[in-house]
C-alpha cells in the first residue's frame, strides 16, 4: 500500500486532496511541519508527499515554495480542491450556544464576514482540522471550530453552519511529490524555479525563452532568496511537457540567460 | 501635529518605522486591521498611514498589497527596519522560570531555533507588541512575549534574551502613504501595479517597456486577482521618477500592452 505524507492532523485539506489523487487505497502519515514532510520523503518513510502549493485568494504557500527550492523532490501531479469552511461543534450543540471559535488564522480571516456578524470570541490555533480535535477534547459545548465538512465527519462532530467563508472562489492547489523526476504520459505542464542576474532587463531576457516559442506561461511568482535580502527567485509554470522539443530548447535558452535553474516537475494539469 | 495611523498597538514595528521617517513630533492612531488604516486615511482621521509592504524573509505583506490595489492611497516614502525580536518578561522574571511564550505566528516561526531549544509552550497571538500587553496584564511571571526591544521599553518590561531570531537578515520595508499622489524632489523609485492579458508572451511584452529603455526593475511580485481564481496582477518597483521622460514614456508603452495599470507612487528609496 502506498504511503502518503502530509502536514497536519487527520481530516486536514491535504488528506482530502490525497484521496482525490490516489484512487487506490493508501496509508497516511502525519507530520508536524512542511519541512518534516520533505524529510520523511527523503528518508523513505513515505512514497509520496501531498502539500498545498497555492491558494486562489492568498497566493503561493511560501514555506512549501521555499522547501521546493532547497530540497530534492519532484512534482508528479496536482490536485485542485475547493475550500469550503464550515462551523463545527458537538452533535448536541446548537449555533446559538457557541461563544468560542477556534481555527487557523488563515481560515479565520477567510470567514471574517460571518465571524463579525456572530460576535464570537476568536481563538487562533495552528490547524483547521486540529482545532476540531481541540474542541472535541475540551468537551466544551460552547466552543466550535472552523474546518472542512470532511473533518467534521471524521471526528464525529456536527456541522453547525455550512458555507461560512467570504468568497465562493476559494481553491487550494496541492502538489503530489516524489523523490525522483518522473514524467507520466500526457504531462502538459512544467514547473521550474530560476534566478536572474540583478541588472536591467534580466527577467525580460529570461522570459524571452518562452515568449519567442509561443509557450504559455501559466504562473509566475517571486520568492526572497534566503539570506540575500531583496534578491528573488522566480517560480514559473509553463504549458508543455519537459520531453517536448520546444520546451527543452526553451530551457536551454533560459539556462544561458539566468544564474540558476531548477526543474521541479512535468505533470498532468488535469486530474 | 501630523497624525500617523498604523495597524497594531503601541510599540509595534510600524510605530518604530514612523519614528524613523517623521523626525518631527507626531501623533499616533492605532487601528485593528490594515483595511481600517486605509479607511482612516480616506476619512481624514489621519494624515499619513505607515504600513509594512514586504519582509526580506517572508516576502510581500499580501493584505497590504491587495489594499493598495483596491483603495486610493499613494506612497510618498519607504523605511527599512531591521527586525530584532527579543524575549520579554516581567522585570522580576528570569529566563529559567519562563514556561509560556506568546507572539504572532510569524514572529514565532522566525525564532524557531531558539524556541525549539528552550522547549516553551507556545501560544499564538494576533500581535507582537500586543503579546507584550497580554503578558503584562496577565501578571503571570512564567509567561513571556516575543516582540521588539522598543516594545519592552514602552511597556516597562524586561528583555530576558536578545537576538533570538534565526536569521540576521530580517528586514521589513514600510510604505508611508497619503491620500494624494505627491512626488517629492529627488524621488528615484516608482511603484505600480499592472494586469496583462492571459496569453502567451503577455508579461514579456509588458516588461519590454522597461527593458528597451534600460530601466532597472527592482522588484516584481504577483498577487491573485480577487474573485478571478488563477488570474494575477503584478506589483513592480522600477528605478526612476514618474516625472522623468524615460519613465513616463515607458508607462505609456506599458499602458498599451496591458489591461490595467495603476501608479501607486514615486518617492525616495533612501531615508
Amino acid at each position: 500500500m502506498k504511503k502518503i505524507g502530509y502536514q497536519g492532523v487527520r481530516g486536514c485539506y491535504s488528506e482530502q486532496a490525497s484521496k482525490i489523487f490516489f484512487r487506490e487505497s493508501i496509508e497516511f502519515k502525519q507530520y508536524k511541519t512542511f519541512r518534516d514532510v520533505f524529510e520523511g520523503l527523503k528518508n523513505e518513510e513515505i512514497d509520496f508527499a501531498v502539500l498545498p502549493i497555492r491558494n486562489s485568494i492568498t497566493g503561493g504557500i511560501r514555506e512549501v515554495m521555499d522547501l521546493l527550492f532547497e530540497e530534492e523532490a519532484y512534482v508528479i501531479g496536482e490536485v485542485t480542491l475547493k475550500i469550503e469552511h464550515v462551523l463545527i461543534g458537538f452533535p448536541e450543540s446548537s449555533l446559538n450556544e457557541i461563544e468560542y471559535v477556534y481555527s487557523h488564522p488563515e481560515a479565520l480571516s477567510q470567514c471574517k464576514n460571518f465571524l463579525e456578524k456572530m460576535n464570537f470570541k476568536i481563538i487562533p490555533s495552528f490547524d483547521t482540522a486540529g482545532s476540531v480535535m481541540e474542541v472535541k477534547s475540551s468537551g466544551k459545548r460552547n466552543s466550535a471550530a472552523i474546518a472542512s465538512k470532511y473533518a467534521a465527519e471524521l471526528y464525529g462532530m456536527k456541522v453547525l453552519r455550512e458555507n461560512i467563508q467570504d468568497s465562493e472562489n476559494n481553491y487550494t492547489q496541492f502538489f503530489i511529490l516524489r523523490r525522483d523526476l518522473f514524467i507520466s504520459d500526457g504531462s502538459d505542464k512544467t514547473s521550474l524555479i530560476f534566478i536572474t542576474e540583478h541588472k536591467p532587463g534580466a527577467l525580460y531576457k529570461a522570459l524571452e525563452a518562452f515568449a519567442k516559442r509561443n509557450i504559455n506561461m501559466l504562473h509566475l511568482e517571486s520568492r526572497p532568496i534566503k539570506d540575500q535580502p531583496w534578491n528573488y527567485s522566480f517560480y514559473v509554470d509553463i504549458e508543455g511537457n519537459l520531453r517536448d522539443r520546444k520546451i527543452s530548447e526553451a530551457l536551454k535558452d533560459l539556462r544561458e540567460n539566468t544564474l540558476f535553474i531548477k526543474v521541479i516537475g512535468s505533470y498532468k494539469s488535469k486530474w
